[in-house]
């Protein structure tokens, strides 16, 4: 039997980045992966959805080209091709991994992997179906998978959770949305501005519901005047699907509407993959679903770790890669691992939305004195030069110090406009710090300062 | 005679910043600019040429829009729209400013100002012409204004500076722009993009001479291939303007070839702007036309200060203003004013250039030992997913601690991306730091950690 170092269970972004970390500190390392490398993030979420929102983009903006001096005659959209390009982004970043596997000399195999006892991994069904080896230590980083509603099969068609929609064939004419977090969000966005007509629902009273509630009221405010119907505090239930449609009741402040229409696609979180993958031998200490961890990302069994999406939330790739880095440095004592403490969130719809750190009601939750400081992009020169003005950049810090304890941004670039904000947490940076950096003009980025500089009263570009 | 707490004379970032400094600390202070509100960058410079790129770059895509998935017939251009926008964009930023004015009760008078003595600022000519003031500080923030070549006039149509092509009627078929800095640069761009012949000519032997040798020769490559013909170190002479065209010669490794364009754009730098400034009884410490001032901005005569282009390079608007914010809150005390010491330089064309601290060249010349972490675009996944893999990021820190020396970005976004090294350089950030701290996947600011991760061998998603 082969002896591996570390045998990662899921190729995704803990699964794959952990592998290679492991690779690169020369050990002897094996990724098994059910589908392909990459996981769910490069092949049925973050990548190929990114690649599909780039394309409602620049659908919208042409429809605007006139403005920018461009007269382009009547826009066809070849929906086949949308859907083609993204699935092209995915192929490419998967092949990708392939390549750093091999440069980092990581094997990988493809399978349904199962942990009979700590120390050994075999693979159940698949390719490498029927491979056992023994290893010293497994990561296991299988991810999550869409949650489904009871009694209402995903048929890909009538029905999808986020994965089918990514290779949907058609756009359909009337959609439901079933969920308003970041992916509910993203397809609501995508398909309105592919021309489907989308409703939105959501329980909790807000889109969005973990971001900054003014945040969600803007995203709300702009997705309505795009046209996406947004039914918050509400739920759908008594689904009925049919040959060409979907019949359901929308609940809402105790009053029911029927509604009919073509597709429903379900995004209301995640569960934890971990169907067949421990044998009755192996009982790890769980908490609904999800693997419990310790400081170093060891479970409750030695010898076996897990990272990423299968410990909990906040299921996010790039909270599941530096999870699986730090749990696989920590196996071989290269650094003490640190837990995840700061992390943005990012959703890509437009306006795009990004955060860090506490919301305001958070704060106030909590009781802690907080100073808060605004800038619109209305206000920046760059957002007016690109025709982007929609959105802010709203900062919360400590009364007493100024240390920065939140940041929350909707607008253009709010995406990456949210990493500074990240460095300047992780380096416990104060409002002043930040005010006092010079940001260069005219970019985005000066929204950043000026908002800490709003959270001091010196703002130059805004009244205080 | 009235008497002010501080007369800032130009109204451009560095004075209208001042002014409103000055306001919000409940100083009577006035503000004199010789044409309107916003300086040279708003008006004339910075910030109308964003629209301008912005325009090009929609133009470039709409090329490429099948690939995205849209049809979209035959793309007519309307550069007089184009040209609209820019301007209208401009109108919208100036009047900004006087809404800002009034906010923080700051006066304003257009005209020319000048200082017959420490202490009065009178109006020589324009709409406020003949009022005299006194103050206790002036600021004098005139900027500067386009280097122009002896013997060849400024028309407007056949020779041009960055301020007339930003007044274009239409595009020249075929233009040459003399100097390929940051503003030569970008209207080789923008004219090369809609569809002007365009030759850049640069008398040093990389376009973009104070940048990084790599980003250089990266855009160069890039411009060639965008279809621009770049003439390194080069020179023209001899130049003649016609009705219709302008013949001139250009000199290569002392090979003479005989040139004619339709129009010439002169980039080659700038030159103070004091003409008429000051009286014979003002005697200003100055070298080669800028004012010298000393740490807290002060000149060395008494109650005059001076910031922004005035005081020599970088030239940079956000330098400009925080050296004016700076001055301003030292002249009561309000803060120990700081010099200006890190400073993004930002070029907007596309592949967009971004650059803070030294580069490659500079850390050899002096000797310095560093390590150097280098991430490309195209293993990006949000690169790849919005097609725009063009360019690296490129990070230098010092040997020892890893403290970050400097940052180099050519590509998507890298004038927005700077914004994160800029707070680094800043709070003195070692490589650990930059590459601990989670950045958003799918987004480029990925590059940001994963460069300093290269330094440090631990880049995940490149070979190392």
């Amino acid at each position: 039997m082969e002896t591996y170092d570390l045998i990662t269970i899921g190729g995704g972004p803990a699964g794959y980045a952990g592998a290679i970390r492991a690779g690169q500190l020369k050990k002897k390392v094996l990724c098994i992966e059910r589908e392909r490398l990459g996981g769910t993030c490069l092949n049925w979420g973050c990548i190929p959805s990114k690649a599909l929102l780039k394309s409602a983009e620049l659908y919208q903006t042409l429809q605007k080209a006139a403005s920018f001096g461009f007269q382009c005659g009547p826009i066809t959209v070849n929906f086949e091709q949308v859907m083609k390009r993204s699935r092209g982004v995915a192929d490419q970043m998967a092949k990708g991994i392939d390549f750093l596997f091999k440069k980092n000399k990581v094997d990988s195999l493809t399978g349904v992997a199962h942990i009979p006892e700590s120390g050994i991994v075999e693979i159940k069904e698949g390719p490498g179906k029927g491979r056992r080896f023994t290893t010293t230590h497994t990561l296991i980083a299988t991810g999550c998978k869409a949650r489904l509603l009871p009694d209402t099969p995903v048929d890909g068609e009538r029905v999808m959770t986020s994965r089918e929609a990514l290779a949907m064939k058609t756009l359909p004419k009337k959609i439901l949305i079933v969920g308003a977090g970041a992916i509910g969000v993203e397809f609501a966005y995508f398909l309105n501005a592919m021309g489907a007509e989308v409703a939105l629902v959501e329980m909790l009273p807000q889109v969005l519901p973990v971001e900054d509630r003014e945040l969600a009221a803007t995203l709300e405010r702009s997705f309505k005047k795009q046209g996406i119907t947004v039914h918050l505090s509400a739920r759908v239930k008594n689904i009925r699907v049919k040959k060409t449609r979907v019949a359901l009741d929308l609940v809402k402040d105790d009053q029911t509407t029927p509604l009919e229409v073509e597709s429903l696609l379900l995004a209301i979180g995640v569960v934890a993959n971990t169907d067949g993958l421990l044998g009755p031998q192996v009982s790890l200490a769980m908490d609904r679903g999800y693997i419990q961890v310790d400081d170093r990302y060891e479970s409750s069994v030695k010898g076996i770790y897990a990272a990423g999406d299968i410990i909990g939330p906040p299921w996010l790739a790039h909270v599941a890669t530096f999870e699986a880095v730090q749990a696989v440095q920590g196996m071989w004592g290269q650094a003490t691992p640190q837990r995840v403490k700061i992390f943005p969130s990012c959703t890509y719809c437009q306006p795009q939305v990004a955060s860090i750190g506490m919301t305001e009601s958070a704060l106030k939750g909590k009781g802690i004195p907080y100073k808060m400081g605004k800038f619109p992009f209305t206000a920046s020169g760059k957002a007016v030069a690109i025709q982007h003005t929609e959105g802010f950049v709203k900062m919360l810090a400590s009364e007493d110090y100024g240390e920065i304890l939140g940041a929350h941004i909707i607008g253009p670039e709010a995406t990456e406009l949210i990493a500074e904000y990240g460095l300047a947490m992780r380096l416990e940076a104060t409002l002043d710090e930040v005010h006092q950096t010079i940001h260069a003009h005219p970019t985005l980025s000066e929204a950043v300062g000026e908002a800490a500089a709003a959270a001091l009263g010196h703002a130059i570009h805004i009244p205080n």
